[in-house]
């Protein structure tokens, strides 16, 4: 078993900066939540993008599943926005690969105080070990599959369509 | 699908004393940990004992046996000591209860800078859903049967024995 | 000896809001901070706005004028955002109090990882009970006059005229 | 005006040790605390000691002193564990030195929640900068003279004698 973390920015990855006084990105913070989550288990993290998910384009989205394509690992997690996480999870769920793929992300930044990042970065690492292959959510302490999940702005949380 | 935390103590769960100037156990901090991951499964914390694990006795494993045995969830995640973790998969693994239980806990506690608690817990709760029937550890992010782990407490990681 | 801490906003007490996904004011952090602070010398906090700097107009720094006159201890700090705390600090400075007034802010808010937040009220407290009557800004652990200093936008430090 | 910090050790300066499983000493944190502090007076920083200040002797004390007296900055902040910190302030009040000299500590470890590491720097920080030359302690928000003060152990707070 061997995992591959895909990041692509999104609320997780924001980071705040000091000079323009605003929340943007900069290096991902994944090699350092990966390195505090001590994990064992041979993982590569591959950064595919960083940007906020409202501003993915259809390529952006192609070189995600493009990349899920060619990981050489079964098991994978997309660190993704949540505001177009469904749209990217039916772009690799379509493709049907014979793979485990979990999106999952945050409501809060990882750099900021009461953030579910580190939460849901692991739920999504046991899962992505644990499930057959498909397309998964993982947010809100609940398993989705792609086609059935949708998220509800208004509350900030996922739920079933 | 609904879920069981059972806390028992563990260095997930310490707490500094400024007083005496230690670590010791206060109130849990589990409930603000679920809070914080904005879990939407329905959820139980039950406190069945609040311990440094080296101080478990055969009791208290017993106790939380029972609370495994009396859990109606067929979900169970137990926060746990890491150093005698395994011990407490024995007694829980021997009974062959017919419900998926994971134990995790941390190699730092959760209000220490770089603890590995919060990832430990999302790991535990997502396997907690996805796995069969049976008792696992999770820690480094790795998934164990219980009957196959120990830790390294040279390096601080768990392993396949 | 007592204090009082005016809360006007700015960066320091920004605050995530996770729905809509940006960095607000919401209930202003400072009970937390100055609980966290153990400070035992007779504290009142006043909270005057909860503004960013850049939207407070002239009526805003006359309110906060007034609560420097109004104050019954000799001691104020007032929290404030960096882009004009030295056109408050004008303000204040002109009226010529018979106090010592310290201002100070943060060039990354409280809850995010890497503040300078806690550190600058310290300052700021400490300064407050040690400097002879005057309007100050303390800022990058240095002590300016309010009518010698600026902030250097480019590099996110202030310095004197 | 610049700046000298020495460091001692004490709570301020734990670390927690994750094979051990305790709080300890390892590297000195206020290479990073300063660095977060943003401070641009001339600072330099001199690690005298990484004592718990209950294990401090008097060879440990006078070597306090001596790098006071050799430091060419007439500011200075020690950072001390708080059970011994007036015996030092003590020793080095009595050398009476051309200088101010503050020293400050935390109740909590600067990498556990809620402490009060930073603020006490910072308070440190500001009142070197501002009081006559002396001998101060720092603590709970309150300046203290070198001779007229000792820790509540019962409360974990200063007073006055």
């Amino acid at each position: 078993m061997s995992l591959r973390i895909l990041a692509t920015g999104g609320t997780f990855d924001k980071h705040y900066d000091e000079i323009a006084g605003k929340l943007t990105f900069a290096k991902s913070h994944l090699p350092d939540v990966i390195a505090r989550a001590r994990i064992t288990l041979p993982t590569q993290l591959e950064i595919v993008a960083m940007l906020d998910s409202l501003d993915m384009q259809d390529a952006d989205r192609s070189n995600v599943l493009a990349a899920c394509q060619q990981a050489t690992e079964a098991a994978i997690v997309i660190i993704h926005g949540t505001d177009t996480m469904s749209e990217t999870a039916h772009v690799i769920g379509n493709a049907k690969l014979a793979k485990t793929i979990i999106l999952t992300g945050a409501m809060i930044p990882y750099e900021i105080a009461n953030s579910d990042a580190l939460f849901n970065l692991g739920f999504a690492c046991g899962i992505a070990q644990a499930l057959p292959h498909g397309v998964y959510i993982a947010m809100n302490g609940q398993i989705f599959n792609w086609d059935n999940v949708k998220k509800n702005r208004t509350q900030g949380v996922f739920i079933q369509k």
